[in-house]
């Protein structure tokens, strides 16, 4: 198959590469419809996480289910199927208490951005929409496997509630996500810090009632001022640098929590400060499998439109110029078309 | 007065020192009927904070009001009262969504241990009994000031809930208060971590289901065995340093939260890990305002009695002594009467 592969840092291909083959019974091969780059493909791609020199890269895709193992039991070939970048059995005690990023059978789809991908436990994983979507509807189901989870599990984590106030730090596909997940979840005041102004018009559109342009200190109060002096009942840290998690917490009012779902780099806590002010911290790694019929109601009942993160859309063939765009912030987030 | 003063690490002193006045209209002075030595005063006395030479210490006692400011209307002179060892207005923006320990109009008591206490906001933070109580309530009266809402708010932290399993880090009296709190709340299997025997005693008689002496791996280990291999539902952090965070982090099942209530000494949080477990941490200073009335009423009604982690009485004139028991882990906790 044609596949998008790392070879090292600003080194991406779209080459050959062998079919993934279905390897254990409870495997499927999905062939993607659309596949994307993720905030977090970036990290090896600048060189800050290791590389594994001339492999696929990618975990997002949609598409329709190629071929089944022997116990896979819900699939069939030609579903078309929501693919969450961690693949669960969805009935572990991890997984039956919510925590399917948990799974006991953990797994990843590692060729998102290629023509096929093989996804573990396919029964737990998948989720089928009710026939084969109108394909203005892809980037949305597209966003399904990622990046609106996990804005959505930043918020869910920070506790968000209706009426409450709300800061996302970090305006890259999910902190836009997270300010989406609050206005679904009623919050009434919704604070994007950004800097960007498409990102800042996008956060708008998708419920911010105030953008803050400023960092660090300067950020943190402007906050205050917009949340009367208090600080927000809740903080989406969607980055996952020291200094965006510094910013988290200084814009948390007492009491409240910080829901984390950027890969930490460099990130030390600061636990004093957490105690002192007792502002909490949760969050990690979205379990998508847990918000996925919900977030696809709302996206097949129109209430929500995450694929508005997309907005760069290539042939696969051009993963590297997708990469790029992202990477000069050119683009929010590429959508990749094998 | 007579009153506990601290000199330098290990030099506890007991002596004449200036009674202490009202300085705001809103400042009450208790006449302390009964104080205590915790856990964090042996930070100072074993000099691993720094040491106001000659300052007064203590910050949890109960007694009678002598005095109190032009503004003061719930209080008068004659009314038995329990001091919240944090002082507060109870009507500021962070009081009123609970974070009382984050008060603007914050207050520390700083002479529990001693025959006279000043408190600020004295409105809204005392809390007084139904007339002089029994003397023999006294202990649990004097516990609602620190060491129970301490664990109860590490309990409230964690989010223990009906039915769950519990893991306690920490067999102080906080921790052994943590146990309670755990019972309160319904808990179905409450594990102590505890190596000393008088207090596996008094966890298993406030409700610990099972006690774990062994620690680190080999403790963690006997967790997962004991939760079916899952972890605990929730864990509570009753000690403060980087081995009893550790082990929090090692026990909780992933999508979990560790409540910590120990004030961190040399922690570095596992961020990593707890991204990757899904495994939140929240807590700090207790709002102890926000819980007192529930848990007076538990005293009073004998439901709880938190009084029994004071295994020594000792006059005030001992309190260096009460300072060597506890640091020799001779005494859980030394109630001192002026």
């Amino acid at each position: 198959m044609r596949a998008t592969t790392i070879h090292a840092p600003r080194d991406i291909r779209v080459e050959e590469f062998p079919d993934p083959q279905i390897q254990r019974p409870t495997d499927a091969i999905v062939k993607v419809v659309a596949g994307c780059v993720c905030g977090s493909d970036l990290w090896p791609y600048r060189g800050e996480n290791p590389i594994q020199e001339g492999s696929t890269i990618g975990h997002e895709c949609v598409g329709v289910v190629e071929e089944v193992g022997a116990d896979v039991e819900a699939f069939r070939p030609g579903d078309f199927v929501v693919v969450p970048f961690c693949h669960c059995d969805n009935t572990c005690a991890h997984c039956q208490a919510g925590a399917q990023s948990a799974c006991v059978n953990l797994g990843m789809t590692n060729s998102g951005q290629a023509e096929y991908a093989r996804v573990v436990q396919a029964d737990g994983s998948l989720v089928a929409t009710d026939g084969t979507p109108d394909p203005a509807l892809i980037p949305s189901l597209l966003a399904l496997t990622d990046v609106m989870p996990t804005g959505w599990h930043a918020a869910v984590s920070a506790g968000v509630t209706e009426g409450g106030s709300v800061v996302v730090v970090g305006d890259g596909a999910v902190g836009l996500c997270g300010v989406l997940a609050a206005s679904v979840m009623g919050a009434e005041t919704i604070i994007a810090m950004s800097r960007h102004q498409s990102r800042q018009e996008l956060a708008t559109a998708f419920g911010a009632t105030h953008v803050v342009a400023e960092r660090g200190r300067e950020g943190a109060a402007a906050v205050k001022e917009i949340t009367g002096g208090v600080g927000a009942d809740a903080v989406l840290e969607c980055v996952g640098t020291d200094d965006s998690m510094g910013t988290a917490f200084a814009v948390a009012r007492p009491g409240s929590m910080v829901g984390f779902v950027g890969v930490p780099h460099g990130v030390e806590l600061p636990v004093g400060r957490m105690f002192q002010k007792n502002v909490g911290l949760r969050g990690g790694m979205a379990p998508v499998r847990r918000y996925l019929p919900e977030l696809l109601d709302l996206v097949v009942s129109g209430r929500i439109d995450p694929g508005r993160v997309f907005d760069l859309t290539l042939p696969l063939e051009e993963a590297p110029e997708a990469y790029r765009a992202m990477d000069e912030r050119r683009a929010i987030k590429v959508l990749l078309q094998p």
